[in-house]
């Protein structure tokens, strides 16, 4: 394998930061996780979006275009014969210079680490192998006011602490500090009551992802009701159906959340069916 | 320089860890900045102890004796010719073995790296040159339920947030979420009122430093009286002084907080000598 560090392809074995690096001694960094499907990132014009806000409430003024990040992507996924794949592309804010408070100029390090994935797609294998189980834990998701929640970065620590808490459950849902859910440790979250889907909205701290986003346009195009609000984990215990969304996910539902099972997952069969053909389209 | 990486000394420029380390892309692991005096780590029995506690409230089983790490720290020192210094001593879980979620086997990765520093003690230079300006700042400490606070990890953006936050100031005042001084972003806050000192307890989100251990038990010892409790931003803009801790600084006056100035720091002044006297009596 061939990494991308600090603008050129390197050996994996290679592909180190300095511990002098200011991702590794404070997580301060942003990145993003892309899907390759047949060779071309979906929704790249959504990830760099979204990296762009990341990097704002960071404070990271990279100078760095989408157009040079993209390149950057591609490079590493033609260096190792990838056309489906799981791409993390990380920005941080570069070596510390000598102060714990970062000065004006930045001089980035951009690192892009790719691993093959299923195909995906209609028929396609998908990322995971069965339904998810998911548990409450008692980790608490940060607040927006400690740390901005459309910031996706590498201080990833609350979802790890999260992921350990929820034990066998293969994810954690995580609750703000007043109790309502905010979504998995790496994943948002959906539930469907009589049709209509619900999942907690922006004004929570609630990573707004690129699957979040794409199912729930998705279900506008299909004639879905999508409802965006404050929920409580009794609420999902009460849905018909749960499911979950992340970019390597895509739509997985849930078979499993804390003390309830859930039968069916009719509606995310059809919004899975549809992100299906969103890819199909897109890139076949 | 040399620095000390998965156990060797390296040149610095060839210190690094892998891109795939979970230091780096989730920030996952927990360090001690600790200070050398004439060849020796000041309180490092203590440090130690916090550096269990960090990896403990991580779970990072990482079975590494204090007495193997004290070695890693001694041998950069030595290296470098160092006898006063700030040293950096990290562990992070090791590199990603394929999920998110960590495994129970952890293969840690050590990374030590030293800076020269003045010699502190009595007469001798400090590591600040003038006493310091803090600003309350809007970004909110992480809440303990979200990430432990005792454990001091490479999740540092709040800290980075803060001290952004406050601009020209040379330190960041945070809040939790009821508005509570907890601390600096990274240093512990103390006032005087009337001859006795005050500090936020430790059942706020507040970080155990290690130089705020030593100031409180340094107070006891000469007979100043020190409270540990609630306090909000008026409660440090109407105290008499108000002083700064932590490994690097020891303990540093602060001459402005928001639109307050403060004329003394007698208290301060009295605890940073006999904090000097404390570093000549072990260490000279």
């Amino acid at each position: 394998m061939q990494y991308h560090v600090d603008g050129e392809l390197v050996a994996a074995e290679d592909a180190t930061v300095s511990v002098r690096n200011r991702g590794f001694q404070y997580g301060d960094a942003a990145f993003e996780t892309l899907r390759a499907y047949g060779g071309q990132v979906f929704a790249w014009a959504a990830h760099a979006s979204r990296l762009r806000a990341s990097c704002d409430a960071l404070g990271i003024d990279h100078a760095l275009s989408d157009r040079d990040l993209r390149g950057r992507v591609h490079a590493t996924l033609a260096a190792n014969d990838l056309a489906n794949a799981s791409v993390r592309l990380t920005v941080t804010r570069g070596d510390q210079s000598g102060s714990f408070a970062p000065g004006d100029d930045v001089d980035p390090t951009v690192v892009v680490v790719a691993d093959e994935l299923p195909r995906g797609g209609v028929g396609g294998e998908r990322a995971w192998r069965s339904p998810a189980s998911a548990a409450t834990v008692a980790v608490e998701r940060v607040a927006d006011d400690a740390l901005p929640a459309v910031a996706k970065t590498n201080n990833y620590l609350n979802g790890v602490l999260a992921r350990i808490d929820a034990g066998d459950a293969d994810e954690a849902i995580l609750l703000d500090s007043e109790g309502r859910v905010t979504g998995g440790a790496t994943s948002n979250v959906f539930f469907v009551d009589d049709g209509v889907v619900h999942t907690p909205s922006l004004d929570l701290p609630v990573n707004p992802g690129i699957t979040r986003w794409a199912v729930v346009e998705l279900a506008e195009d299909i004639g879905i009701t999508v409802e965006e609000g404050h929920y409580t984990p009794q609420d999902l215990r009460a849905a018909d159906e749960l499911f979950l969304t992340n970019t390597t996910w895509e739509v997985r539902p849930v078979s499993e959340y804390d003390d309830t099972t859930y039968s069916t997952c009719k509606v995310g069969a059809r919004l899975a069916r549809a992100f299906a053909e969103e890819v199909e389209q897109r890139h076949y």
